[in-house]
């Protein structure tokens, strides 16, 4: 009997690269694309599985019988919004390169900003010598809210590079040589920070989490005077309007923003042209669409030997 | 009968930061400070010990009596190009701090180019939401030329955040992890290099040794195409015109400078301006005063215990 197959819909902007790594994965059974127009009105009824990234509004009903659903990225809130979803288990993209990747942001943006980049960048445009009061990353606590794989790497990594690392999450965690907080915590982790890093996902508690009440409780003593927020978890956490006034009267001194309440960015943002935010579109750690089918074999696999699956979404925490 | 007196002479910007710093070390021996006013004619013969940044030239004419020299940063070529240097011990300023800051500014630099932030950075000024091609720090080799404390160190760090390391120096060292090559192994090594980190001394075989013919032997494979220079060695060992001309005909991908032929950097110079140039003012790892003056009494108490100093200079080899 032939393997069920996988049903693929996933709308992210780089198709070329789909079509390419689909060639070197699922050799066992048979690929629906559905972005393909042969596959157009296909019976879809016989589809186990599907990998998704915005799918069509039409998908669960065309496709009745989908036994395991993957997520095409590491963040579920849209895919658990989508209408229909049937009750199966949703696997959640958890991945080396995906934890590597926004590591790399995450430590790249606490040392562009722990090292005064931004004020350089101004000095270069100026062609202005000047040399600014030292700082080092040890000067610095990093406090990350969000501790799952990525913030623990995160910190991981942080740490070698010198800085201190503080932590919160909703429920206590233990991480080696990470001083960690928990919900009731919040207050004695916002006052010790100097640069905020959001890797949380979006939920109901989430939503709007980072204003102006919150930015004001971070420390206000820190080497750059006042303290440094980095999203790069989800945008609908952040309160744009809030971290614009922010930045203007000094409760903010420096923006970095991967994630935003709208995306893309719209062109009117004012976020765009402000000296002291670094917008990058989402890419802080972007699917390598290899890395996500190299992801569903190993589950699939696991699934059709009876073994559980991994990385299974809560549905009833969201995340 | 008292301690020798201990002369200082460090013409660095932060004239503050030096007085503040006096304050709390030498407290066993008097402090001649060469920068106060009522210095101006003392007898110097009793000075044993010099801590020395761009000295008056008259200084070892008016202390003839030093045993032992330190320079106030890790670089010394202008220490050793002075008239009149005594034939007495010099000591390298080596510290963790300046170890420390030095890799948080190349890991800095190497992420900042491998993360495409420079497109990016042009992409924000455009108001232009578009997500590149997804690169990581393990699709690069980072090629280090000086494994001395430094580079060791930045070897380490640029490894645990996922990059190819490989290394060279004049004579052969052994770093785990990292793979070295000698002067007879410079082509192997700048084959397979995406971007290049100069951390070496200034000496004559360094001098305008990054220059164009260098650069063309750098990998032309790599995930941006052509390779990424990084210095924060020495200005003089790179040759300026060639890095522009590189980078406008596509030898050079992008650049990081915090060092530069005539410091400071003229106001004329292109490099400013360039897109895919980040100037930093020769503050990758500026000396931290407490810690220098922590360095010198650590070596002077050896000194005066009879034990041999550490990190004396080798005037035959120029470092």
């Amino acid at each position: 009997m032939p393997k069920a197959p996988v049903l693929i819909d996933l709308k992210f902007s780089g198709r070329a690269a789909i079509v390419e790594a689909l060639g070197a994965f699922f050799s066992d059974r048979p690929v629906i694309d559905l972005a393909d127009p042969q596959t157009k009105g296909r019976d879809l009824s016989d589809c186990r599985y599907a990998v998704l990234w915005k799918p069509d509004d039409d998908l669960f009903s065309r496709a009745p019988n989908l036994e395991v659903l993957f997520s095409g990225g590491a963040g579920v809130e849209r895919v658990l919004a989508l209408r229909g979803l049937p009750d199966v288990p949703l696997v959640r993209f958890v991945d080396p390169s995906l934890t590597r990747r926004m590591s790399e942001y995450v430590v790249l943006q606490c040392l562009y900003h722990a090292r005064r980049m931004p004020d350089y960048v101004r000095l270069e445009a100026e062609r202005n010598w000047q040399q600014l009061p030292p700082a080092e990353a040890g000067d610095f606590t990093v406090g990350i809210m969000g501790l799952g794989v990525l913030g623990q790497d995160a910190a991981t990594k942080l740490k070698v590079m010198g800085f201190n690392v503080i932590g919160w999450s909703r429920g206590m965690k233990e991480i080696d040589g990470v001083e960690c907080f928990d919900a009731g915590g919040l207050d004695a982790f916002l006052e010790r920070t100097d640069i905020l890093v959001g890797l949380l996902p979006l939920t109901d508690e989430t939503t709007g989490l980072f204003d102006r009440a919150l930015f004001e409780r971070l420390n206000r003593s820190g080497p750059l005077g006042s303290p440094v927020f980095i999203n790069a978890g989800r945008g609908g956490s952040q309160v744009e309007a809030d971290i614009l006034a922010a930045l203007d009267d000094g409760v903010l001194h420096g923006v970095s923003l991967d994630v935003f309440e709208t995306e893309p960015l719209p062109a009117t943002s004012p976020l765009w042209a402000h000296e002291r935010v670094v917008v990058t579109p989402h890419v802080a750690s972007d699917t390598d669409v290899r890395a996500l089918f190299a992801h569903v074999e190993r589950q699939i696999a696991r699934f059709e030997a009876g073994a559980p699956l991994q990385h299974v979404v809560d549905r009833a925490a969201g995340y």
